[in-house]
């Protein structure tokens, strides 16, 4: 597979001279835009993958080529099987929930939800974070179009800074002030994609469906394929995901 | 081998009726005193044991046998490669300090310290937890005799107490109160020694040593395990660990 690697419209000058950051980067859209911004902000991207036990590896495969095609200083894929756990649809057998309609979303925590997910990739990305001598940590959550999950909230964020600065030894000797950035939290699935076409990210990268195929096609039925396309239609932006036969894109 | 069951001489009349907890169970001292003190306490413990990328697996024999003998729900080894990351004595290539004086032991933040542990571990209790029902997560952290480790600390409990209710949907929804137990936080190792004693813990089956041989016989010279023989010298019980040839129990 050859990868085309995206342009950085707006490279900062910070560039390679900026300071380390770790960015936690999932394969989907939200991530890549995140690390879009972290790099356009100056930092030098340290990418963390977690390959939790997912049903399928499509989303590693993504966040491979977007940590390439961005460019990435390091780019380190873990394991770590939350299946062991049980409790969610991502991880175990329940049903994706399908053709849910638009105004629902959000409304109640989904059985797509992950049991304290956010809380473990981010206490690795601080693991992390402190052997680089970081102190920020891009993560891409969204409280606005998503506000299901309660670990994307803002309150959440702040828990977990103040932890973070607790929990380690930099922090305790105060010599790191670690930062949680999140440059998508109050933007929309629109104003997302509007900042990550401005910052040159190239979306086909990148999946989102919670239900892909083998190969990577996306259903473009549950939840995360409809706000995901519902996105694109309302940024005026053609939607490059590839969708399975059937399937139209918006 | 042969595993004598311990006789939980003060078996709580909770018992097999209580509420489940995690106890977080690395094969050490501490934690099975905090596991034992837990299901004193008439808790069901599901015990949960990290396999972080350690030099030595001793440490997970360990846990097995006292989750064995002291009974669990269920003893989940999960295994997580914190060795990606680097920087620390107990996962990477730096040598294990030895033979440091008792009263320096604590004084500053040891190379042994492993980054931002206890928050990935707590972190991965509380998606068990979570999954579980449970509402208590009990780990067997200890601010006085090692207050060098930022995150054995209470300030660092209360913060990660504090996030677990904005991290789930659990606590989100209101239906669960998380709540850290630290059974030992505040005892030194001879109080922790004599507690475990009295709850009937065997620990001859424990081990604490940092650098144990590949059967997992303690150096008797690491400051894990200067701590622990003179625990049990403090507490004037028979020290039952197995120390390589030459090293003499205290």
């Amino acid at each position: 597979m050859v990868y085309i690697p995206m342009i950085m419209k707006h490279q900062s000058p910070g560039g390679l001279n900026g300071r380390p950051a770790v960015v936690l980067l999932s394969g989907g859209l939200d991530s890549a835009t995140a690390l879009a911004a972290a790099k356009y902000q100056g930092y030098q991207p340290y990418a963390l993958t977690v390959r939790y036990g997912q049903r399928h590896h499509i989303e590693v495969d993504a966040a491979r080529r977007v940590a390439a095609a961005i460019g990435v200083f390091r780019h380190v894929v873990t394991d770590l099987d939350l299946s062991v756990f049980g409790g969610s649809a991502l991880t175990d057998d329940i049903d994706v929930p399908k053709d849910s309609r638009l105004e629902e979303i959000g409304s109640e925590i989904p059985v797509t939800y992950v049991p304290a997910r956010n809380t473990i990739f981010l206490s690795l990305a601080l693991a992390w974070a402190e052997v680089l001598q970081a102190a920020d940590i891009f993560i891409g959550v969204n409280a606005r179009d998503y506000s299901g999950y309660p670990d994307c909230r803002p309150e959440f964020i702040a828990a977990f800074e103040h932890l973070a600065q607790l929990a380690t030894k930099a922090g305790a000797e105060g010599s790191a002030r670690f930062t949680i950035r999140t440059p998508l939290i109050q933007l929309s699935k629109r104003e997302i994609i509007l900042r990550g076409v401005e910052l040159g990210v190239d979306y086909s990268m990148t999946i989102s469906c919670y239900d892909p195929s083998r190969d990577g096609e996306a259903c473009g039925r549950c939840d995360a394929c409809a706000l995901r396309r519902q996105g694109f239609l309302d940024a005026g932006v053609r939607d490059p995901t590839r969708y399975r036969a059937g399937v139209h894109a918006s």
